[in-house]
């Protein structure tokens, strides 16, 4: 099998295993010792690099409004050291955030990620995901709560 | 010289004649003749198939706020017949869009296209912009030309 193949593998056991399933433990089977988070708008980690303790704890706080989160890859296109995945994205907003206390409605959101390899380990990504859907939902479910109460 | 550096040749050519220097006569020489765009929140062409005619209007009517843009080519990943390109943009807002009247502020962000090629011509893409950080700076910008105003 091609790296690039093998990285392919890899990464759909990652999504599944770590961002799907949520088990923080299987991190340390994929994640390089300094993960870069190269570019990520919106994200709150943008911009910083991680060690394995950090990058748990990125998946914890990211999980926690939405522990019923699910990645659905849509494509993967690989070169090199890099793999690109197209993603949809689906759960219900469960936890609160900031100026969004929980709703109970699910939101649905797509992105693209450029994930980087090395030795068959992730070393950083470069990510844009569609924020502003994110935020129209929530908006529109807080509005929708908020009338409910009223 | 493969296809996909092909690809990835005249993709760089496509977006610095058509969408940086705004020559949409040049449209002809890469848009297949049904370009559909599959994913791109936020675009009112999401969704749509577009014949050539209909792929320069999105130009013109999407290049006419801001005139001076210019997309700067991050990276690109290909393999088979996709090409997936990262982008940072930038320009200045000069002409007006819904809610937000032209403030003449400089404007920035970032997306992730994947391009699908069918020999040698364009036949689609699958996008996610940062349109949050758009939806921020322009309120930013109109905000600011307000308080000048006031």
């Amino acid at each position: 099998m091609s790296s690039t193949n093998e990285n392919k593998e890899r990464l759909a056991c990652f999504i599944e295993e770590v961002w799907n399933a949520g088990d923080v433990a299987a991190c340390g089977r994929y994640i390089a010792a300094k993960y870069s988070i190269h570019h990520d708008p919106g994200d709150p980690w943008n911009g910083q690099e991680l060690d394995l303790a950090g990058y748990q704890e990125r998946v914890r706080v990211s999980r926690a409004p939405f522990p019923d989160q699910r990645f659905t890859i849509r494509e993967m296109v690989a070169e090199g050291d890099a793999v690109v995945m197209t993603w949809l994205w689906s759960a219900t907003h469960q936890g609160d955030l900031p100026g969004f206390p929980a709703t109970g409605a699910p939101v649905r959101v797509s992105g693209a990620t450029v994930y980087y390899f090395d030795g068959g380990r992730l070393t950083g990504h470069w990510q844009i995901v569609d924020r502003l859907g994110v935020y129209t939902q929530l908006r529109q479910a807080s509005a929708d709560v908020s009338r409910e109460m009223a």
